[in-house]
Parts: structure tokens; sequence; C-alpha cells
């Protein structure tokens, strides 16, 4: 997900080495999900959208060193005075940085000097939650979002790995391909659940951890409407495909339109025809699609393409947040801890009265523009540029995916995207 | 305004002289716009927002004789078959046509030709009016469609015309400058006029035209807000100015900042500093910018910056229909027929508990994405193209300004651009 | 031809009336072209390279006004504080201007006042031109300065305005078409005429008028060679292009290929197929191409991968300047004064033994960079950058053209352009 | 050097087991000079002219393979199908390829299996010269030329690794610091050196190995001019840039007067300013620059601009040739083997009347254009694409510098840039 949500800071006071668990153990994930990359593996930019890995690894650590250690551990001296310069992202606050576009270009530090500045900080980290009895309020709540920030940046790896290795003709497997059932089975019929509108309390109003940009709650008004029990399937989106989607402008919107002509669109991101036979790129190599899983890596104007052409409309992000909430969230979601990697085909005995795939598996592009929710204010200082400076031009996507962390999604979770953008794991519900 | 919303056809019969009336005066209002040009002024496209005031006066004939003429007169033959290339504007159902960035290449068909190819499809008009009895309903509604279009374009040709004339260091005058009363006095203190929440209905459910983006009449929430009872005045605005606002990075969106030094923005569009005073270009070449009037020509990113430096925020398009739907519009506004092109200042003793220039003057940035109504369907044909292909990345606008006809707003109109856009009159009202 | 050779001081003294009638001849002939024109026609600029009729009208008017009226007649006021920002071309010296890319934006000042501009200087040239017994050297070498380089922008004006009507789908003739003998009959068969090598002296060595890039002259040393006795023909260039030519990267040099691929090129500009036959546009509309005419408007990666196709070369303009002052120029070449506005075909009898066509027609692509000659110095001063600061990444053609005044021309002259330029009335002479 | 010159086969015969040797060494020094880097070094390309080292390390082994293995040798199976595709840098005669641009996209394949695909290759090359006496005389020449193209991608490795450590603000050396006398003393004045003109012979016509664009020999016709008997020192280049060179457009061409203005320059690539003194990037950091060495990472416009202020020019490749053929290359220049990786101060006792500098140390920009020859010829097939594709748009450097090896230089040698390029070892000797 998009790692730019400040926090709202309601996490409950814990001891001090089971803070320091909980936070290795995020850590740790992490590294883990770097483990099978190769050196040069962390360093290429492929796209201005993806990240090296070298870059994910320093960054999410600066993050802790910014505002934590500098903050709140006496007498720390940062690691190397060139890092936040080198892995500062976008914080006007925090000076001048590497131009994102050039992330790709810097060799230096090498992958074993991130590693030794995470250990580092590792290290100072666990001397600052010792002393966490002595520390502010405030502490604890960046303590939890240097957590879920790197919770963000885990997912941003999954995706970003995927791309860089998916430049090469080489097509090299992140992983070995996971034993899974045949999918020899089609996905169930899909079915429409009907909600009914009126004024519906949407946004966080529970305990614990959540972005700023779910607050406040807030009532807001919605006429009746259905929404689909699952998500949109590869069998149904190629239907959309091969009755000539792609090439019929009246689906479209008009910048979507002239993004397929320019990129040559015919398919999702990741499709490629081999022998006649559709395969798409993943972390397991080149594999045959699955007609039975949801679609995913599509772009905005896909998705509303092909809602277009079944007669129906996206939801916004308020009916999503509102269905949701009514029908609560099936426990079966695919999340960044499966290492599946791709989200995953519905029983076909799945119950059709039920909503399924609302967390995990593929987040779900909404007709809705991230913008601020009422009363919605920017935090002062460098986090209130986590967040509100991005509240346009962007739209809203929810529930997750199967690379995001399954104590990281809610149903109040706002991710955001532009409507170009495909690399990430996304996937349709319609509604009508 | 932005010439893109297909019609909503409700418009009452009419005889076919009167029609006829209505439509001369409407085809006589674009060419009287366009008298004081010498034939050069009307070639040229400086950046590619702006079209040639040639093009519009082709463009908005050809819409007639696209989908009138040639579907209801019987026998037309076309004035000229390459026209439909030339003078398409943006309908893929209608085929290919000239880049728009190529606008302002073509110096055939003169200005000459243009004016007869007016006057050609003025008397195809005429004939096929008179045959009015006979038409189905659909026809009057693109009749009305037509007209409504080319009240859009004169609100382009204003705004084409100042930002063509503006690009030389002549500074020509579009017009003598108008008698004016001195502008000695300012602006009467704004006040904040409060509106009670909850669900309200929006969106036209009136007689007569509207576009079909105004459609269909919905309820919606909100909550208890306050808003502005006038326009902000440059005064306001260039204390934002001389407090460093477009040197700080914290009052603005990320894509605006990124603007702003791009760019270099420092001001409006349109001013300059002369001898330490700001003067701005306008219709009636270079003047004193004059402190008690809106300010105008400013950037969606602008306006918010502004409004996040007051502490307050811009309403959102819901907010400011339910807020004009109770105050009503005050008759006093500044419309394209005045030939001011300027939006005017309050009088001082404006009351304080009215809400004045809702109507005309400015164009009013909300934040609210420019996208479709519940239950928003797209025509089909060509006039499906008209509006909905647009609806993302764009905001609305409200209330129409100094370039407006009169008889072409009302509180649902809904406008739309991007949110870098400068050369429209736009201007800003807070809300909080 | 490119209006950027600064001059050689050697024009021998007249008396005033006659300069003056001089003087009135060349500033007459700049406006005789441009009277076919509308208004309209004099503002765009589809590409940079070509200029508004109305910018060459202006520029070449402010040349004298500032480097004669200003320098040499007492109490002489510009006309407009602003045109040297308007109309400056490239003179650093001279201080700031308008963007290259932005001459076409201009709409301002209007044709007519450009009219007035050039009437009001020509005035003053008069009562300077009468005070010539009393002025120094220098002022007749920069006035005859200024008559050649109106010269030079009169080319320049015959193929921008060819490129300008080019734009329109209408094919707008500029002329009615001239009554022509009908080409029914091919060219005659080309001959190569030996050149024995040595050293040869090159360069201007004569009376009169000469550009400083023509200077000194110097010997070189060439190996024998053969010249083509005349143009190659479009009959020829259709061979090329039918054997694939365009489709075959072996003939190209590496740049032009990427070029071809980007540009879509498979035919010179202005070629297009209709009917199964090939048209050009001309300065007369839309023709049939003249298979016995020599091929023009191709960039030089065409003529050198004609060249290669036929298994020969270009010369170089050393090789070129020392065949035509041996074989000398036949008398027949088509010049601006014609009005044709195309190179014309070789009667059928033309004889075998003569070099056809080294003056006029068609400018010679040479594969020789556009260098200093050995011993060339920048003059001091604003005429300093006339020159010598374009001599690099260019090509030098040689012999003129169709449009070049046939007063203008000379065996030495040395014109220059990118090696993808096309719009110029560009033709190939083989070597070998 | 610019990797692209395809070859003149003269090599005389030799016994396998030598063969194999010089083999080995060349490939060798190509794997040291890699071996101070790291994986991740290896991988990154931060502007389109730096290739990857990673990418040098495979494509020098492809063209082994291409060209000598799959022709030469019965049975051999690439290594691997797609390698064509990934490591072809320019031969459209041997299909499709990675786009230049994005070479430093691909972190696949690994540096380890890059090294496997050497070894692979270089254990084939045994078996392949074990057969040599049943080999045409093609396969020496192509042996040969596998060798030299080598050669020139060990200077473009050289460059190459300087550009990517360069980026880091880390400053990475990748050498330790060599230890090198104090250069406390000025270099020596610079002494002119008297050539005699007439005609002379230039181009290659010794014995042994050359490129075709060396070829053939022939006459050429120079004036008398003088040569400086040594390099442009830093001083005396600090000298230019203290008087305002970086600043006054008279001394410049105008398409490097743009330049100057976009890319802000105003020293030599890679010089910083430190505390009040001119540092510069280098092989070993971050240096203090020696104001007695040769200037170097200059581009041709700034060469020439350089020779304007000192009222000098720069000398032809033809001139260049001839003095360096009558004084004798003085055997002292800095080569690759030095592994000193930067141009060396002239000893202050360097005798005035000899020409110190002609090979090694730093490229000498030439003001000639890379032309072919007279009577040069494109060789057949896919070799025909190595050098003749590119001789437009480039200017000559003779001379080599401190990254070309010894054995790979020649004062025939013919190497070619654009006027714009910067990051290889080039600089300046003036003539008049």
């Amino acid at each position: 997900m998009n790692p730019t949500s400040a926090p709202v800071f309601s996490a409950a006071a814990t001891a001090a080495p089971a803070l320091f668990s909980r936070f290795r153990a995020v850590r740790e994930q992490t590294e883990a999900l770097c483990r099978p990359l190769l050196p040069e593996d962390t360093v290429v930019q492929p796209v201005i959208d993806v990240s090296p890995p070298k870059w994910h690894l320093a960054h999410t650590t600066w993050f802790f060193e910014t505002f934590l250690l500098r903050e709140y551990l006496p007498g720390y001296a940062v690691y190397h005075p060139d890092f936040a310069f080198l892995f500062n992202s976008y914080y006007n606050s925090l000076g001048s940085r590497v131009n994102r576009a050039d992330r790709g270009t810097l060799s230096r530090p090498p992958l074993q000097e991130v590693y030794a500045y995470r250990a580092f900080v590792d290290k100072h980290m666990e001397q600052l939650l010792a002393l966490q009895d002595t520390l502010p309020a405030a502490f604890q709540e960046l303590f939890e979002l240097g957590l879920q920030h790197e919770q963000q940046h885990q997912e941003l790896l999954a995706t970003d790995i995927k791309y860089i290795l998916s430049t090469s003709p080489l097509a090299p497997a992140y992983l070995p391909t996971p034993a899974l059932p045949a999918f020899s089975q089609p996905a169930p019929p899909v079915s429409w659940l009907p909600v009914t509108g009126g004024v519906h309390r949407i946004g966080f109003d529970g305990e614990g951890f959540c972005f700023d940009n779910e607050q406040a709650p807030h009532d807001t008004y919605v006429a009746d409407f259905e929404l689909q029990n699952r998500l949109v399937t590869n069998a149904e989106y190629l239907a959309f495909m091969e009755a000539g989607g792609y090439r019929d402008f009246r689906y479209w919107l008009g910048e979507g339109w002239e993004l397929v002509q320019q990129q040559g669109w015919e398919a999702p991101l990741y499709w490629v025809l081999r022998d006649g036979q559709w395969h798409r790129f993943s972390h397991h190599g080149l594999v045959a699609v699955n007609m039975a899983a949801p679609v995913t890596h599509i772009s905005f104007y896909e998705a509303d393409a092909y809602a277009h052409w079944r007669g129906c409309r996206l939801p916004t992000e308020q009916e999503w947040e509102i269905a949701a909430r009514q029908f609560g969230a099936a426990p079966t979601g695919t999340f960044l801890e499966s290492a599946l990697y791709d989200p995953q085909p519905l029983p076909p005995d799945a119950p059709a009265d039920q909503c399924h795939q609302l967390l995990g598996d593929a987040w779900e592009w909404t007709y809705s523009a991230y913008h601020p929710y009422p009363g919605y204010q920017r935090a002062a200082g460098a986090l209130g540029e986590y967040n509100g400076k991005f509240m346009l031009n962007q739209l809203v996507l929810r529930g997750g995916s199967c690379a995001t962390p399954e104590s990281h999604i809610r149903l109040t979770y706002r991710n955001f995207f532009h409507a170009d953008k495909r690399w990430q794991f996304t996937g349709i519900r319609l509604a009508r």
C-alpha cells in the first residue's frame, strides 16, 4: 500500500520486552522478504514507481532513526550523516534528498552496509524501548507508526520485487512454485448482495492504531445499492478482452483510452500470450493464468471500462465500507503471511449469501477520489507530510491484498493510487 | 466553462421564428466577441488549453451542422467534406481529427471562410427551424444543446482571447478601458454564514435545460458548516503572498508545490510587478490590481494553499450547492453580457448577512472531484462523449464567472477543470 | 538558405539613388512573396524550423534598423522599443528575445503594423543613403549585408510558406498552377564527369560580396573523382523507394535509421499516395510528381542512403567546388525570380558532357561538416554571431535552389542545415 | 574509446597456445578492472551513455560467442538463447535487443552467472584456438577484432565505473589512493612546435591491426601551423573559468552556450568546490585538483571555448596526425596499465622542443567531424555496422588516454564522441 498515511495514536501501553519482540518480528518480516534476492536485485529501479529493495530496507530504518532515536534516545549519533539525504522519501521538512527517479542509480551504500545500518538501529531501538516508561505518550504513538510504516513497505517490497524480476526476459522465479491444489474448478457464480441506503457512519472508531486519513468517524448518506459477493475473476475479465474491450473507446474514460493506445495495453500487466494460452509473470516465474482466480494488476481505467462493459459500475468508498461493516469480512482472505503472492480462487462451494474476499487477495478500486474526510487536519511537523499532501488526483482502494500483512489491514483502511497504476495487486468488485 | 457536459432535455416547445431569433442572438453573441480581433488573433494557440478563436467559431458551427442539419434537414450537403476533420473537438464516434495541440498551426480556412461557413449553416438552420413542427422531440433537445454548447464556447472565447493577447509584450487591449467607478474603497469585511447539516437534496430538478452531469437530483449528507459570504479579494490574497505563501511547502499539496517550483509561480496568472506595484493583464491591457476585487486566475492548488494558510478549507460541491440553495443567489453578479471581463468588487455596504457573488464574477473551486452523480448514465452515440468520459482527475467549480452568459448559469451547474489550470476566471470562497 | 553567414566586405561604391533603387528592389521582392498570403498565413509556426512570414518581414527590417539606422542616421529613434525583443533572431549581443519556438504564438503586432514598420524603416533608409558620401566604408559593407540577409530570408519565406500551407488538409495553392510544357519526356541519362585530383584552390577570391564563411581562399587536396552531370530525378529516387530503401537499415546512418522508424518516413517530404499515384504538395497545391524533375525535400540521411543503395557516395564540398569551377555553371538553373518554386526537369537533349543544374533548382547535400575554413575568424560585435557560432553538427549544401534569388548565389556559397531537415529545396548529386 | 570501429585485418599467424595466452591476458584485464566492484556496482546505469559493468562483461563475451564460436566451432551451442537479446549492443543484423536506456533495469542474469558465461566461452575459445590451423584467414582477423573490441570496452569500463561511483554522495573510492610524488611543482611553460604544411600522407599504413576507419592511407593538404607541445593544464583551464569563461557567450558555439545554461556548467565534470578549493571526484574518491595535471572531462564545447578565449583553435585530425608523425610519440604517456586513472603532470624539466603526451593521458578533441576517409567502404554483414553507421555528428579525438590499454593505441587511431560528452578522459591541445 502507499506508504503515506499519518497515524492516529491509540496504542495501549505494553511492556518493553514485548514491544521489542514485536519490533523485531516486523523488522524480520522485511528482511525475510529480501532474503531470496541477490544483491543485484536490490539496486535497480526499472520505473519511477518501483523503488530498489535496498532503498526500502534503508528508508524504513531511517524512519525509526529520525523520528524515534534522534528524538528520544539520549546521546544518539546518527549512523551516517549522508543517509538522511539518501533515504528520506518525500519529507520537505527534513531537507533535500535524492530525486525519486534517481533511486536506481545509486549502487552505494551496498546491501551489506544497509543491513549493518538496520542492525545498528535495531540495537539502539532495543535500548530506547528499555526506557519506555520514562517516555511521553507521543513516543508510543510514533513507535506504532514506525511499525505500520514498515508494514506498508513490506507490501511495496512484494510488488516492487515482482516488477523488478519481470523486466528480465529470463523470467526468474522469486520463489519456487508452491504446492497448491490444482485449479480445475471454476469460481462460483457471482451473486449480488443488497445494501439498504440511508445515513451511515464510516471511518475508524475502534481501538488500536489507525492512520489519520481514516479519521474522524462521520456520517454519510448513500442510496440503496447492490455489491458483488466476490472479486471479478480472470475468466470474467478475459471475456471482456475477447469481446474487444480494449479496442472500443465507448467503455473508457478519455484519459484511459489515450493510455490504452499509447501503451498498447491489451491485457492486465504481466500477461503474455504463449502458444495461444494466456500466461502471467508471477513471484514463481511465468505460469498459466488461473481463470478462477481474481483478476489483478489492472488500472482503475481498466476496472472502470470492465464495469461499463458489464453495465455496472465501481462502488464508492463509502458504499464499500458500509457494505463491509454490514457483511463482515470473511476470514479466508490471502495475506502476505501466506507467501502465496497471488489472490486465490474462491472454493466452488463458497456461500452465495456471504461477501467474500473483502480483506486480502486484491485491493479494490473505488470510484472515490482520495480526499480528506470531513474535519481532517494535517499533523504539525514532518509527519504532517505523511498523508495530507497526497490528497488529490488519486483514487481510494479498499480491503488489502495478498501482499498486505494481515495485522496491518482493517475495514476502514484507505489506500490510494493514481488511476493508471497497475503494479499493485489491484482488482475489481462491481456495484449497481 | 468546459464545453463537455451532455444535455438533459426538457425545453418547452416554442414557435419557429422565436426559436430562430434566439438562435441568432446566441450566434451573434459569439461573433460580437470576435469582432474586436484581427484575423491574426484568431489563428494562434499559445498553449494547448487555449484554442484559436477561429476554431471556436467553426467548431460551434460544425456542432449544429453535424448534430442537427445532417440529421434532420432533408437533402442537406455539408459545407466542406474536410471540416469534420478540422473542427471535430474530441468525438471518437465521429472519426479522426486534428490533434488538439495542432489547432494553432492551421492558417486555413481563413477567418472569412469560417464566417461564410457560419452564414451557410445559419441559413440552413433557419430552414430547419421552419420545419420544427414535423421534427421529433429529440430535435428540440439537440437544438437547445447546440445553443448551450455555443454559450460554453463564448466563455472559452473570452478567456482564450485574453490569454492570446497576453503573450505579446505589447500588452494590447482587447477593448478600451470601461468607465468604472474609482475603486478607492476596500471590500466589506467577510462574514461567515452558518449552514445546518443533515440530508439535503442536490442536483437539477427544475424546468428547462440542464446538462446530464447535473442529474439526477439526489440526497446527500453534510455536517454543519460555515461559508464565507463573499469571494476572497486581491487584498486578502496579496496578504498570503506577502506572508511567503508561495515559498512555504507546508500550505501546499505535493503536486502543487512541485508546480510552484517548476513554473516559478509567485502570484496569480497575469500579475506583474511594475515599479513596485502589482498590475495585471486584462481585456483592457495592463492595469493596476484593484485590491477590493475578487482574486482570479488562480489554480486549485493556490486556492487550497490559501485556505490552509487561513486555517480554513475549500467547500465541497455539495456544501456549495446546499448553501446556495439556502441563501439564494444575489442578483448582482457580473456576467459576460456586462462586457466587463473582470470580477467586480462588492460595494462596501453589501449586507453581511447575505451571500454575495454566488453566480457570476468568478468560478469557485470546490474540493470535490468531478465524478458522476449517483445513477448517472452516459447517453448513447456521439453525445455520450460530451461529458462522461471526462469524469476523472478534475475538480468541480461552481457559480459561473464574469465571462459566463447570464442565461447559461444556474446553481446546479457543474463546471470542471484540472487543478493546475489558471486561465479561466477562477476564484476562492472559503468554508470551515 | 540559412540566414547566418556574416559578410566579407568588398562592394564597390555606388551613387545613392542607385543604392536606394537596389534597396527598394530587394525589399519589394520580399513583399511580393507575401502578397498572395492572407493575414492568417503570416502568423503561424507549425514546426520550430518554420518562422511566421510576419516575423520574416519584421526581422529583416529590424536588421536594417539595428545595424544601419541606429548606427548611422543622426537622431534616429526606433519605431517601437519592444521590437528588438520581438524580432531579434539569435543575437545574444543584442539582448533577450522571444524564444524561437514561441514565434508562432504572437498575433501582435498585426501584419499591417509590420508593413508600417517596413515603410518607416524604408523611408529612413532613403534619408540615410542620401548621406552615403559622408559615411565610412563600414556602412557600405553593412548595407550590402542587409540586402544579402534579406535575400536569405526570401528563400526561407518561400519554403516556410510552402510548409505552412501544407499543414492544412485543404491543400491550398499559394499560386495558380503555371502554364508549363507537359512533362511527358524522361530526363536524359546521367553521365559521369571526371575531375582530376591534386591541390586545388577553393573559397571566395573574386569581386563583390561574399559571406565570411567563404573566406579565405585556400588550397585543398582531393583525389581523382567523378561527379554526376545532373541532379538525381524523382524517377531514380522512386526506384530506391520501390526497392525497399526505406525498410533496409543497411543503407542508413544509425541516426537516420532511427528517424525513419520514429517518423515513419517512406518518401520525401510532401509526397502522398493518391489512387496509387505519387503526388506532392507544392506552391500550386497538390500535383502529380513529375518523374523527370529532380527529387527534392529529402534529408541528408535520405540522400546518403540513396547514394549507398546506388553504390556511390555524396561529394565533399571541396570536390563540389573544384568540379563546379572546372565545369562552370550552366545558365539554365531555376531561381526564385522564375516564380516556379520547383526544380525543373532537364531537357532530354541536354548535352551529356556538360554539368547541369549546379546553380539553382536544388541545394546539393555534401558529406562535409559545416566547419570553419582555415584561418576563419569571427567578426567582433554582434555580427560575429552571424555565422561562426553555428559551425558544428551541420552539413554544407551547395549551389542554391529554385527558391534562391539568382543574384544571391555563387559557386563558393556555403549553405548549411542539420542532417534531418527536409523543408528546404534539397537534392542529390552523386560522386564516386 | 567508442567501441565502434570495424577492423582491418592484417594480424600475422601465431601458434595456438600463444593466441590463447594473449586471449586470456585481455580477458583477465577486463575482469581485473571489475574486481574492486561490488555486485551492486555492476548493475546500474545512471545515464544512458554509461553501461553497467555487468553488461560490458557479458557483451564482450557475446561478441566472441557470436562472431567466432557460432561461426567456427563445430557443434557449438550458445550458452543461453536469451543472451543475444540481452547483450547485443547495436547490430540490427543480429536482431532485436534491450533498449540502450534500459540496460540498467536488468538485475538478471546476476554477476556470478555472467562470470560463468565468460568461463564457458573462454573454455570453448581454447578449443577453437586449438583448431586454428584448420581455420580460414577470416577467423584470425575476427579473433584480433574480438580482442581489440574487448580493449575498447576496458576503457569504457574505467570511465563508466568512475561515473557510477560518482553519483553517490558517499564519494566511494574505487581504489586506495596511489603513492604518488607530491605535485608541488607547476607544469613547464607550453611551447609551440611548428609544422610545415603541404601534402602529407595520413591513415594507417603499417603492420598489424587497425580499424577500418583508419583506412585507407591517403594524401591530405594542410597549411603551415603550430601545435602546443603538451596538454592544457588544470591551472590554465582554471584561468579561463576565473576569467568568466562560462558566463560569456562570445567564446561558445551556439549549441554549447545553450548547454552551459541548461546544465549549469561552470567547471569540468566531477569538479566540486569545497571550502573554497577545487576538488574532483576520481577513482580514489574526492581529491584536490592537481593544477599541474592536464585538464580532463571536458566537452568539445568547453575545449573550443577555451581555445577561443586563448585566441587559438583546436587542431584538425589531419594536423594532429601529421604533427604526431613528425614529432613521434614520447614514451612517457599514462595508460590503463598504470592503474592511475588520471592524466599525469609533465615533469617540470620536460624538454620544450619535444611533443609530450601525444599518446595516453587524455584524448585530444579535434575540430574534425568523424566522417569516412576517402574510399572508405563498410564491410558486408553485421560487422559493417561496427563503424560506418556512426559517421555523422561526432568529432574525432586522437591519442588515447590514461584509460586506454597501451597495446591498443596508435597515432592513426580515430576515436569519436558527440560534442557534449564529458565522461571520457578528454583533454585539450591547442593549435594556431
